[in-house]
């Protein structure tokens, strides 16, 4: 592991193998760009003057490509893993108390998949318990479909309970109002750096020149809204009112020590998505309502690895932009306490959480609170953390 | 009808009661907002001077929001229509032939309804022969889905006929290649132009401060993607490969002689969807395959007028954003020749359409080319058009 002089980093998940670039400002001032290092923002503006690093998103230094990011990554670890780098770099620490985190990238589109086969089997067994849980295409393709990016938001923003229409059991017409299925989803996101050009398909091989970090996202979820909308064009309104996203885009190359093979694929995919490189993700994810641990899916569970998302996505020539934002989908592993939605936690509402207060959850309450964090073994052995993504539910209409 | 001095241009379909926005360059010059009259260009930035017209879109223009949009209409229709303006604004029109057309806005989120009837049953009846043709929400609520907004080009762009997954009648494992089933869909697309903020629904009764205007949208489709892969989520790379609109945006005010109430609704609407205004539109539209009329689909059949599909878009307090683009979904009349797709043309593949040069087309081969347009009666009595988006066919890969 690498250690940095930045005092309290190196055993706070924010060491110098970690250094996830964020947006932050202080004061009134101009957002800048900066990576954190522990408990402190470092100004990247300030230290190294690229004007793509005074900026209010990651997009132009992103867009500069894979290049341009171990250039800059490679010169950050230096200066901070090493005593020489110390005179230049600390001027430009700054406590992360002094600073306000922004939404790190402007989303072009924004793609959410449905990679987890637990998440998907209990998904079927929930809402179809006559059929196969999963659909005959499921195993051979990442199912997704495109999201709202004009309300994806940073982690902290208020998620105000979403009204709209739902087909209540048993009823004979909908009804309009808030939702009373108010759920999450657990799920990492891949955020595309370089673009390509229309017509253009990325090989599976090719994952890293495009993709540029992950974040952690929050799905949220209207259950009911969703299950009267979504035949036969897919989900809409019950997902379109928000989508949190974390503050810090943790490099893929802080990743390495987490890769591995991926899950076992069976049957074998087409030849366009057959994997070339290891890009499982063995990440540790644990879900917190109200600060209490109610899950901890396992990211190495995910059957569809981020390579082949990529390469199914613009099999067709689809064009990337810089901002492309895909998720993973709901992460769940095998085990009851592994499942990333309340949707499966509580069975279908059918079998409540008990909190540690007394009370009792099927879906979330107006006042709830949802933290998703996760971590990696970092590349010298150490732990880096992606840090979390955290949101309140507001009363509708508030 | 309000005639005008510019040559040729009262009896175009772009006179002085319809007068749409586009953006365009000369030479090598930096692109520029201008109107269409006749067979001209009017170079809004050399006549007016304002920043948002030296722009390559037109969201600055649009994101002024509706008493700027009034004000510049009002002022361009006094100058054009009547002598007094012509010393102002002659020098400033250009002709058509000596300038490139721009993709005229840029395109925040998009999404496509599901709105005509016809269409809906249509392909009910073809996909699910045993079923209902419509679903049970159908009626209820105007059906929508998102779709990738970084891959809608202006209209002449190629397409390239897309790869990818599907699974062949009596199939054991999906396929891999060009799409055999590749379509088209005649659509209507409401620009939007003012945003609202996180949280707030806009009423039926505010579309118009909203919604800048009208273009048309080919909605290419793929149909054995499509099918493969679009349960539960929805469409995905069968539509994700391109999205073409016409290059002027027709203004809601220049719109006004075709509105009427709309077609009826049976069941009532919810409250939140209920018409207050009259915001059915009586549009002609026409579908050329390589320059033969194959359809001629009439925008006043549609179910969902825009109003209720903009009401139901932001009813879970979805923002909205300059240049967000919604479209009505295929049009379709209640005649086989009123059809705005090749599926229901065809009947899913089952009857060939014979063109006049003998040949026979189920979808579409290498080298077709598609052209929508569309007319409506003017304030003035006159026809106005709504122009043209058209797209040719590209071999998979090329």
């Amino acid at each position: 592991m690498t250690t940095t002089w930045v005092p309290g980093a190196d055993e706070s998940g924010f060491g110098a193998d970690n250094l996830p670039y964020g947006v932050f400002s202080r004061g009134g001032a101009a957002p800048r760009v900066g990576v954190r290092v522990g408990d402190y923002v470092l100004d990247l503006a300030g230290l190294l003057g690229e004007p793509e690093f005074f900026a209010s998103s990651l997009n132009p230094f992103m867009a500069r490509g894979p290049v341009t990011w171990l250039a800059v990554r490679t010169k950050l670890g230096g200066m901070l893993g090493s005593p020489e780098g110390r005179p230049a770099a600390e001027p430009h620490l700054i406590p992360l108390s002094e600073v306000e985190l922004r939404m790190p990238f402007e989303v072009a589109d924004y793609v959410d998949f449905y990679c987890s086969i637990e998440h998907a089997s209990n998904v079927g067994r929930i809402f179809r318990p006559n059929d196969a849980p999963l659909k005959p295409n499921w195993k051979h393709l990442p199912v997704g479909y495109h999201g709202r990016s004009g309300t994806v938001v940073p982690s902290g923003t208020g998620i105000v309970r979403p009204t709209g229409q739902r087909m209540e059991p048993g009823g004979e017409a909908p009804v309009f109002g808030p939702s009373a299925r108010l759920d999450i989803e657990a799920e990492l996101g891949f955020v595309v750096g370089a673009g390509t050009p229309l017509g253009r398909s990325v090989p599976v091989g090719d994952f890293a020149e495009h993709v540029f970090g992950v974040v952690l996202v929050n799905d949220w979820s209207a259950r009911d809204i969703q299950a009267w909308e979504y035949v036969p064009l897919g989900p809409f309104l019950g997902k379109s009112f928000a989508t949190s996203v974390s503050p810090w885009v943790v490099p893929l190359d802080a990743l390495g020590a987490a890769r591995f093979a991926g899950r076992e694929q069976d049957p074998e995919p087409l030849p366009y998505l057959k994997r070339v490189a290891d890009w499982g993700l063995d990440l540790a994810v644990q879900v917190e309502l109200n600060g209490e641990v109610v899950s901890r899916p396992p990211y190495a569970a995910m059957y569809w690895t981020p390579d082949q998302m990529l390469a199914h996505m613009t099999c067709n020539g689809a064009s990337l932009r810089t901002g492309d934002l895909y998720a993973s989908g709901t992460i769940s592993g095998e085990e009851s306490g592994q499942r990333g939605s309340l949707l499966e936690l509580s069975w279908g509402g059918k079998e409540p959480l008990t909190l540690s207060d007394g009370s009792s959850r099927t879906f979330l309450e107006d006042g709830d609170t949802v933290t998703i964090s996760a971590s990696a073994t970092g590349m010298g052995g150490g732990s880096i953390s992606l840090g979390e993504v955290t949101g309140t539910v507001r009363p509708a209409g508030h």
